[in-house]
């Protein structure tokens, strides 16, 4: 399995007139979150991208617990629970506070997309050596 | 049933280096849906807070099919299936773009917060006197 | 002189929890009024670039007079005064909220791209026959 | 004079489709940059609307040299030049990429705002002997 865990702290631009941080900003910090997992694999996805592979986010779900507030520094964990069999990547998230309270869990599906073809195809194998030590 | 069409323009600053309207703007289109298919009920979103209710989402899930791109007009069709029984609303989302291809579909749940108390509380009659007639 | 105006309401997740309309979301008011002025000139943005001009920001001012709240229907007045000479096109702008009160006047100035030799250029020829009719 | 650097990681959701980081973008780092600064005179943007005081902005501009791109890792510079003297409260800003090329330089304004009485007002003599200590 592949655990990152990634700060982030809630910007004021990121608050609603609830005083929450606006529920549509944690797509940005799971984003953030993948990054950051991905890095562990030894890449950054700035290189995917560069080797011809984009990764768009087919599917997305999350559910909160409890708002984060302006300047809360919250702990975005981004789990890769299996290696790609095929097309796609699950990642699984939980944030924290600074309490340790836990905000909101999630799950983003993403797609590798071969960036000429523009057509879904398997996980590269490049990809596949950079995930693989993590799971034994 | 209630079934609100709102047309959004996909502005420069919401895409991405894709090209793509970036995956994290929907949770703004759908805000805007909402806030239309509210307006059918006889009041604002707006309306709602001065009344002492807050309405934060407690879950949202996002299956996408095909990106939108800059300048593309989108349709989202906002759907209140059923009348809320309990402390939670749920809408229902499709987008479409200009060729009516389906983008996306997905589902957004709120809860109502008496705003005084910071506690869940039933829709309030106002608000299920609103929603009433729509579903015969 | 060009003039067009834009209506665009506030979104919540554009509100900060001191309930004002953010004042960085103007940047992208002021593009989506942009883009509605040079639809006058007979063009769209997109089809810009799609001729291989691309148009970055390089001046950005904007005086804030009143804040903008949750809802509110401003409107973008969107200017261009002059027919550019250079490799520069300045917009003006100013937004009034509904009660018609001015809300914040602006200025951006874009530069010229060729996209492939990625060099600042003079406005192409057919961008100044958009423009020059709007000029007596 | 005050000055405080902070790093800010370029997202992909602040990419457009040029590739580059959105000119609006910049708002929302020059204000963590200005979070940041104010740390350094012993107290949180947080607390100071705890104590009753807004700070709106009433003045923004930014002149972009070059852009920044996806997964750059940015310093933002910001300075306060002067003790604020009246209502207001001036801030100065440089960006710089991980190769220390300036990316943009800006100026934001801020004004005191007395929550209660919503008037602008002197800056409270807490704020001032904060920042006092690191002018001579």
């Amino acid at each position: 399995m592949i655990r990152a865990e990634t700060k982030i702290r809630v910007r004021y631009g990121e608050t609603d007139q609830m005083g929450y941080a606006y529920y549509g900003v944690y797509a940005q910090y799971y984003e953030v979150g993948r990054v950051e997992a991905m890095r562990l694999l030894g890449f950054s996805y700035k290189e995917v991208e560069a080797r011809g592979i984009l990764m768009p986010v087919i599917d997305y779900s999350i559910t909160y617990k409890k708002p984060a507030f302006y300047d809360d520094e919250i702990t975005v964990v981004t789990l890769i629970k299996e290696i790609p069999r095929s097309v796609k990547i699950v990642f699984d998230y939980e944030c924290y506070n600074a309490a340790n309270e836990l905000l909101n869990t999630g799950k983003v599906t993403l797609v590798f997309i071969d960036k000429e073809k523009n057509k879904p195809v398997a996980a590269p194998d490049w990809f596949l050596k950079g995930i693989q030590p993590h799971f034994h």
